[in-house]
């Protein structure tokens, strides 16, 4: 109950430090007999780990994973998966200047208030390094998912200012891994590279917006009241480092609509029910309605900075410092994964519950 | 696990439909020995109540809240609250026209293919009318909350097209009430209900933003990994009826920003630690700061609209249907005080969490 | 999280005490669809009601069920599913004399102690009143279970020293209700009904022993470690007021025999996995194995004497006390459907839980 | 939610099967600024482990607790305290012999039945090596239950029809640890051991029964209805591998007293309020009233023999079978530890739990 779980019938526990031997979770809920690929899950972390391109983060962890349990010959047991992460290339002496710095910005000082000390390593579990976990127990979800013809593709739509102007379905969605910014658009690609070069180069970091698109969820996912499938996809958003908004269907632009353009009529298509609009974002009423649920993910700028800036230290003084480490200069390129993952747990667990919805011997 | 529980370790679990004989919740985990105050409870049920003014529904319910448990000579016993709400003008012959058609935008549809039933009058379980019982839950949750100097103010924001230029910091909060669109700024209130009478005389409806300030949270509320403070504010917003979005401190704005014009300058005040510039919107790493805690949401045009419309019945043919009964032409005047009591039921849960994050006794 | 939620995927909430204007609950999570049979649910209430026989309390309640939601043209919706039991006969004056006085071995010092005040009435939260809704809820539930041919049956099987020496096997079940004391046994039912007027002619109370037998459990429910379906089912019984242990299959009877004795043999009945003794009580790794399950419950003698009692006050003092009101000389023919309901609470819950098991689309 | 996870405020959510790389678990709710001392818990550990005696299994087994998280400088941080322990002495191919065959009141079949496959080395998830995770986590919790001078004694009190005829309060608890079997009383020790040692000739097993006592506890610990403090430590102790029974205070006994010979009078003890025979066990109506709480919990004997048994494999068709590997003949004096560890688990959480039963700002 502090926070390091996620998830109702399928449930995700985390732990790590980035500097302690190891990160990893446990994965409860998972139905039995499920093959598990764990090249396919090592290609997903790929995707996340630092140092993957000229505009991420130097540090270089392997992040192999290793299963401790619940899988059995090459298939779920039904019980408790576990996994861990070896933490490699910890360097902690990287971050003993930040000892008593509370950097502005990042979690320092509340963590300091909050539990009268902290991990000041990395960020001690408040680093991005946690996300590996997500990404990793994603992984698996993904292939449980692939079964019901369910996937989950996120890209980078804006960064900095540079927008993607074209909608999702005017996309090709297969050309997101086609360059190293996760944008499927190759001529906006460039400019956000260029963008995320441009702060580079002086020391700075620049915030951006990842776009997610659901397909295959069947209709009926979803709960009525508080849990409302996007409270859960927003909720599993927003619990990601460094997000500030989230937004499903035409979201915030739908505000300035009036009603009768905002509403998705309904059409009968080789009869099946369909909406010919989708500006709902595949969701009513909280309950998914088997359109593409696709939803946009705020990222903030990157608060570590490799510029001087002033801040206090835990004494109240007023301290210069400097940026060290390895940090990367715009999130969202490697964030394109951790949101596909979170994204996966939710449509899991509300495709689980959703299976007693009604029951045929009545 | 249907959905109809909300918090961790205050809990909020509602029932009821709307045309039902009475809707209600039980509220658990409430500590003992608060004085509850009835009638500050039914002011909050006369902000969000249909029919208080020109530019809301017409229908009339007095929304009498009745405490059933939990309350002893005035003051909470800790033991399970109950409350009800009697239903008592339900009309239920004005639905019968919808019985067998899906309305676009609602949940009518997606409710039939889940559960195999529903409750066509009213829209049953996916009706607005539940979001009362939020209220009445909020409303005591604040009685909690004003003893420890934390308070839930909210505003319209913008309707439609007009929007409130204006920061929260530069209005005057306690003018919420002196108009009846609920903005404090006079000028753009009057806009906003000229707005809202637009499409009201021409039977359609517009979307709207509510702006949540939470004043007085201590530091060190919020979980770090999945249950971050303001992903908990995201989950409770996103998962009421009509919303399409959810922003905290500057939010998508940000996302064009560099991090050193994002991040939030430390400075000492008075011996306080502060930040001069409160873009993070009082939250860091998912933990209150102690800054003023401020979000948008965004709600959609209401889907209900007095014009003639196309849609589907269940057996998939096309048919004419024309909204009857009494529907709000804009949601957001009446959404602020849901939006204030969810925001009080999150504060108030995470600030009983954290009571034991660390002990005087160690 | 206050305690007043009993079950996991099948959740019900219960709120109000014995002096209030009602009690009541929400069962959440039963799957939509079903048929409520409200007339057998008032039947089971009736087994559980005050004032049915002469040796049980004088009290008279109609214990009236109001579905408040949940339920739709008959069926249930797959929403929260409300019931209130309005409070009657109340008789506040009769508990006026006990207002300061803490009586031996009930909860009025530790309620006191623990909140700082307490609702005196009829014992408040505590009163075993608030059973009734367990008796509502469990009564719709075993008509869920119905659907699958599982069947809960408890019967007295111990009061005070007179013991039904009969297993379960030998007794026929469909005579529990042939007497007032509930045990299908006519002579030692006999011999019960004795040793209860005995007692209470004194103004005294005797404990004894409820025999539960579920009957119809496929093979599979129950999850591996914390929750195996026998600590379901012992947490269940164990929160019923008055119980003092629970033991399933041969208890503590087993401890003495060496495990050649214990272990039950495996036979194939007609292609069917059968233990041919059950000694385990149908439950084998903390999971259901087909074969009937059955348990032990032990209630200790009611507290509340008809007799002088010396014990102290709020200030410490020693004080006199004679039991007023009307109470029961012995619980266990009222706790009969108490066992039944709280059972079928848990088997429910494993048997919805247990859905998602293994997925055939693997 | 598939049984892994134990606790409501104070989490453990544990991993791991005998035959996997590692077991382990996850601690989520432990207040920060609680200083660790691992070498007591390992300590804990070597109570429980395999081949400490005589009268157990053979197997060896460091069972070294490594932590990987949560705790930063010796103290725990207060976020998620991860630990593994490495399955050293693993010798799968013990366990060829029983891949398809049905062991007699083991969990083989249910799990093949439930899940569809399963790992059949030494039990897979069923396992007792999974308790080694409980005694982890139950013995880092006891550190803190000290710092509230907070208490949790173990002894087995009996074993086959050896019985401890002395009740705890005649029994020199110090004296636990002084002989193999755990039961303080020299004389009774020696009988037990005496039966263990035949049983074992014989390559039979035989049962026992662990009593435990909690010291210290506050008043007030514990929730009204259905989380009642013995309803936890009875879910806590039906969860542990081979429990059929617990009963709390005087239990099963009580039964056949009457009311006036089993209340608990109240007196005062330098103005503190005590109960002077404590029949109830330190709990009143489900909550704690600082009397000493005890509990007897019975566990079965061992299922796997040193014999020949008949049963039937995953075909149908009868086999014969033999033991093999190291088993205990009696598990009860390994059990003390995990008794221990489980109720240290629930008092802590409803310890936690209790910090905000009133609030002294009201």
């Amino acid at each position: 109950m502090a926070g390091n779980s996620f998830g109702k019938r399928l449930k995700l526990t985390t732990f790590g430090e980035s500097h302690g031997a190891a990160i990893g979770g446990i994965l409860d809920g998972l139905p039995a007999g499920l093959a598990i690929d764990l090249e396919a899950v090592q290609q997903e972390m790929a995707r996340r780990k630092p140092g993957q391109s000229e505009i991420t983060t130097k540090r270089n962890e392997d992040d192999a994973v290793e299963i401790l349990s619940g899988v059995f010959e090459g298939k779920t047991t039904g019980t408790s998966l576990a996994f861990i992460i070896k933490n490699k290339d910890q360097r902690s002496k990287d971050y003993s200047h930040i000892k008593d710095v509370y950097r502005p910005s990042h979690a320092d000082y509340v963590y300091d208030a909050k539990y009268g000390n902290r991990d000041y390593r990395g960020g001690g579990r408040s680093s991005a390094r946690e996300t590996a976990c997500r990404v990793a127990a994603g992984a698996i979800v993904q292939q449980f998912l692939a079964h019901f013809n369910i996937e989950v593709i996120a890209y980078v739509s804006q960064v900095g200012t540079v927008k993607c102007e074209k909608p999702y379905k005017a996309l090709d969605l297969s050309k997101v891994e086609s360059n190293i910014v996760r944008c499927p658009d190759a001529e906006t690609a460039e400019k956000m590279i260029e963008a995320i070069k441009e702060v580079q180069h002086v020391g700075d970091t620049v915030g951006g917006v990842v776009t997610a698109v659901i397909k295959g969820t069947p209709v009926g996912l979803g709960e009525p009241v508080f849990d409302k499938l996007h409270a859960a996809l927003g909720s599993a958003m927003l619990g990601i480092n460094a997000v500030k908004g989230f937004e499903y269907g035409i979201g915030f632009e739908g505000v300035a609509l009036r009603g009768s353009e905002h509403n998705d009529p309904f059409e009968v298509e080789e009869g099946t029910i369909k909406t010919s609009a989708n500006r709902s974002g595949g969701i009513q009423g909280g309950i998914s309605n088997g359109e593409d649920i696709y939803f946009n993910v705020a990222f903030k700028p990157v608060a570590t900075l490799m510029q001087h800036q002033e801040t206090i230290n835990s004494e109240g003084d007023i301290v210069k410092m400097h940026g060290k480490g390895r940090h990367d200069p715009c999130v969202v390129p490697r964030a394109v994964p951790i949101v596909e993952a979170m994204a996966a747990l939710v449509i899991a667990d509300y495709f689980l519950m959703a299976q007693t919805d009604k029951m045929e011997q009545f």
